[in-house]
């Protein structure tokens, strides 16, 4: 069969998920995987970059010859057994595919855990019970009149003409008693029959460049009913929010990544009020977090000048869009809530972090910091806040890492190096270790310099004569577990690579953390505390993380983890309009640093390349044991 | 051929316009001619009732017989050379079908006159030409702080998601040069490249029962550009609004109703920028006035509830709609502004009319009608107004009178008898006389009253002997003009009937005059001026009106005619915000009252079916000629 193109039309089956579809010739197996959401692994976003598309065809006449980029990356015998790079394998006839569960996105929906806290209830949601007095010839008032005369900020409530169309029926059929719905004390957003003021639920939403997660929050009590999270379903466009910006440079393609961003966050609402029963008509805002790339694709916004110099968003205040214009499944004259971006790289998740962390409200000195591809890093009190964006990469998701994986199962989260080159590792799930999360890899480089075996240069000795320590080619590398350990029964290494990677990522926070210290003119003994928070998924070793000079030499015991402060902030700001206020009046107290244009950041960075600095006088507490 | 219900499909061809359609048999020729907007009279919507839809079919056989209500209609010769009344005739098989000028409705889009006036302007729209700094590393706003920045009200501006995401390539293109818009200092709802601040319009709307009129304004003058109106095409649904509330009533007819009126509003629109060359996106805002019926079906809320006691409209506060809910083809970010409504039967379009006539601004007591099918009157200063509105009928636009007319080519406008019963008339057009106008009845009543003719009980006298005085069977009538002097070479006469219809209409406006100064304790001598206005198109003459005792005997100087005052007001509404604050202001200082709730209700209107009134010494000036 042809299609009106010419070109031959084919089927195709995905493996082991049993998905097939029929589409013309030409195309590569990872696009069609796309199509019909068999997603898969892949940095690059299909470019033949990351080799981490690794599929199995299983009639080998029905796709392209092998690429040189699939030479290099796969094995013969890889080869020879069928697996190829998917982004490199065009399909010219009838095919079916078999994708691994490694390199498949894996299960969606999965329940999230959350830090929580106890917020008293003031949301911009007020939904009232009102008895109206029925129309006679003694009282001709409209029938919205009469409505908004039982409300007591009722001048110039705005109404959508589509909710305004019912009301009349809706006051008729309830017998003149009903429930009404106002939002920030100027708009009414629905008028139900009969006094339903005990379901009035909010959705907090955390749209993570790797993740997104929803929750769903009882506005009358604060308390949160459900949490789901999934995989960001942009991830098949590029790891990097830069690769998902340079993909929506195309109209169309902003928005789809749009598209299923929302059918996500649909099908996450879509369990959280399957779990609690609640009614989806009863959930009347949505507060939605996420970098300023992310929150502008939601918006439908191109984020491209955001990763162009000079790095500008184009909005920066809070924004309140209408159901009607982004499709999440909410009432349909309900708001959804944008918070503020506050630069090019800070987003409205920043501005959650900073809700959270109480920043706003404290005259104490605050470092904090969200790690993840872009670390953002703040530094003031309730008087002044200045901040900046660090280029981090993607390492302390386990990103880029030789053997490096997320925070799930079977990776090795915390390493203990003992004065024998003994190692000690707790893997997550207790399980035979496959991988090494992000935690790791800092106790390990930590570890390792602590007992000189990585140099002050980030160099790993090869003249020391330990077993673990061998090189693999030109460069060394450390055996964190041995084979007869692992669950693939293959050795566990940290590359000189992996440590490379590690301390650019660290040079880089590094650096930021000290160029606004140098802005404020803030000494380490001035910060009373440091908040880290992240969507990496594991809470690293402070003593560590000072260690390798990733964060200034402040006394451990002021430094605390906290998860996911972006959703924890999106929550607050729901359930407490006094959250939106406190932002309004801080938001101009905010001021952000473009690194790169920084005079000090370069000498800056440099001086970081190093462990735990160039400048080891600034690191009084690491003891150093190399030269 | 047959459709799917098993109905055969046959060819209707109207002429003489020529447009022909094929439907399913079985159907009226009037509901055919609607689907083709062959538009036809039709007083009673396709009832059978007014004999108006007088059309004539080719073949005979084609249509189902004569029914009952076409015999009485229609004269033998009519029914034998195939006239046939569209409402009652089922069309059965192809058919030619001949609507007659008279019946078709007409020319559409007629260039229209209306009452001017300059208005010093100070819109809701205001426009802005803006030099925006360009971003660069030094200076790192968002692009809509850059704008907002330049905007002296620029706290909290509202934008509509599809005009945010347009913005940062409009900067972009035009050079950081722009002009934006704000509504009413509170949204933004255009930015466009350049410098355009001298192309800034809004349209002003009046939605008549019977006919739209749209005027576009330069919002930078306050200047008439160009006036267009058509007839209403919901008049197909009936000439009544009590009519269209009934067909309303099925949610689908209720959207068709508000369809026809929005199409016509545009093709006006149309007319109106093709005139003046002005872009449809300079457009900003429309300003739409109507009664509460009107006004209601306009923004597609059900009027039901004005229809039934106790006749609460379903809003009485300005609306301020979007042009993506009411597709009016202004700019696609504009507003379109419905002024309140007062109560069930005084619409927006009375709204306007007070704007219009300057109450709301003086101390002088002002007593004001706006003569329709609906008559509402005010009586009041800036102090205090009390409302009603009064059944009046359709008498003064000409319907229900046996020889009467809407005031076009043709009509009596004026008639004066002599002492020797010589009629002198004045014809619109100085045409031969075709029919009666509103005025010339009011004239004729006044006339044959003071003559003696027609005594206090309203009844013609037979016992006169005066040749222009027959009976027609039971009744006698009055000959305006004999058949030689006429267009159709027929007897253009008054008949009791039609005297009965117009005492009918100025009692219920008298009566609702004379329970307004009742309410507010006022007597004839205190009203220092009268202000008439009316869509029914011709000027009544004063002192006929007071002698028909249809308005108090006050000095006939100081009753004014106004044409289309809702119109005036609409675009005094749009010309300056102004006049909507003071709106507002005047708002709970307007007190409607029902009159078929008031206690004198019975008495008053018993008493003004007699000429002048069965109270003689209410109308001193008026001498009673019979007793």
């Amino acid at each position: 069969m042809t299609n009106r193109s010419g070109l031959k039309e084919v089927n195709v089956v995905f493996e082991p998920i049993g998905i097939s579809i029929r589409v013309p010739s030409g195309q590569s197996i990872y696009r069609v995987a796309m199509k019909v959401h068999a997603e898969m692994s892949g940095e690059c976003g299909g470019r033949g970059r990351c080799g981490k598309c690794q599929v199995t065809v299983e009639n080998r006449e029905a796709v392209s010859s092998t690429t040189g980029i699939e030479r290099e990356v796969l094995t013969d015998d890889e080869i020879a057994s069928g697996k190829r790079l998917a982004c490199q394998t065009v399909i010219q006839d009838d095919l079916t595919v078999y994708i691994p569960p490694d390199v498949s996105r894996g299960s969606r929906r999965i329940q999230v855990e959350s830090v929580d806290m106890v917020i008293t209830p003031n949301p911009a949601i007020r939904k009232l019970a009102l008895h109206i007095q029925r129309p006679d010839l003694s009282d001709l008032r409209s029938d919205i009149n009469r409505l908004t005369d039982e409300i007591d900020c009722a001048e110039n409530l705005e109404l959508d003409l589509d909710l305004l169309e019912k009301i009349p029926s809706v006051l008729r059929e309830s017998d003149w008693q009903v429930s009404a719905v106002l939002w920030d004390n100027k708009k009414i957003i629905a008028v139900e029959p009969g006094d339903t003021t005990s379901e009035c639920y909010g959705l907090a939403v955390d749209i993570g460049s790797s993740k997104i997660v929803v929750q769903l929050i009882d506005l009358n009590t604060g308390e949160t009913m459900a949490t789901y999270g999934a995989e960001n379903p942009q991830l098949m466009y590029g790891e990097d929010v830069v690769e998902r910006v340079v993909v929506s440079e195309e109209k169309e393609m902003l928005r789809h990544l749009q598209r299923i961003v929302i059918q996500e966050i649909n099908q996450l609402l879509e369990a959280v009020l399957e779990e609690t029963g609640v009614n989806q008509a009863h959930v009347y805002e949505a507060v939605v977090v996420g970098n300023s790339v992310m929150n502008h694709i939601f918006l439908g916004l191109s984020p491209r000048t955001i990763a162009f110099s000079p790095y500008t968003p184009v909005i920066t205040t809070p924004y309140n869009a209408r159901v009607a214009d982004i499709e999440i499944n909410i009432n349909r004259n309900g708001v959804i809530h944008v918070p503020a971006n506050i630069a090019g790289f800070v987003g409205a998740d920043a501005t959650a972090d900073l809700i959270a962390s109480g920043i706003f409200e404290t005259d104490e000195l605050i470092l904090q910091l969200d790690i993840g591809t872009n670390t953002e890093v703040f530094l003031g009190n309730r008087k002044e806040i200045v901040t900046c964006s660090c280029a981090s990469g993607p390492a302390f998701e386990g990103a880029h890492i030789t053997h490096g994986m997320k925070a799930v199962d079977g990776a090795i989260e915390r390493v203990k190096i003992g004065r024998d080159m003994a190692v000690q590792y707790d893997t997550i799930g207790d399980s035979a270790p496959i991988g090494l999360c992000g935690s790791a890899v800092v106790d390990l480089v930590a570890g390792l310099f602590r007992h000189g075996i990585i140099d002050h240069k980030c160099k790993i000795r090869r003249d020391l004569n330990i077993e673990r320590i061998r090189t693999d080619g030109n460069l060394p590398e450390f055996v964190v577990a041995w084979q007869n350990e692992t669950a693939a029964k293959k050795d566990i290494v940290l590359t000189q690579k992996d440590v490379n990677e590690i301390v650019l990522a660290k040079a880089a926070i590094f650096t930021g953390c000290s160029i606004l210290m140098k802005r404020m003119r803030v000494s380490n003994e001035q910060i009373k505390t440091v908040v880290m928070g992240g969507a990496f998924g594991c809470y690293l070793n402070p003593r560590n993380t000072i260690a390798i000079g990733m964060i200034p030499d402040v006394d451990p015991e002021i430094i605390s983890f906290r998860g996911n402060l972006a959703l924890l902030g999106a929550k607050m700001l729901l359930v407490s309009s006094r959250f939106r206020e406190l932002e309004r009046e801080c938001r101009p107290k905010i001021k952000y640093i473009e690194l790169t244009n920084d005079p000090d950041f370069k000498s800056e960075y440099t001086n970081a390349l190093f462990l735990p600095n160039r400048k080891p006088e600034r690191f009084p507490s690491v003891s150093l044991r190399s030269s």
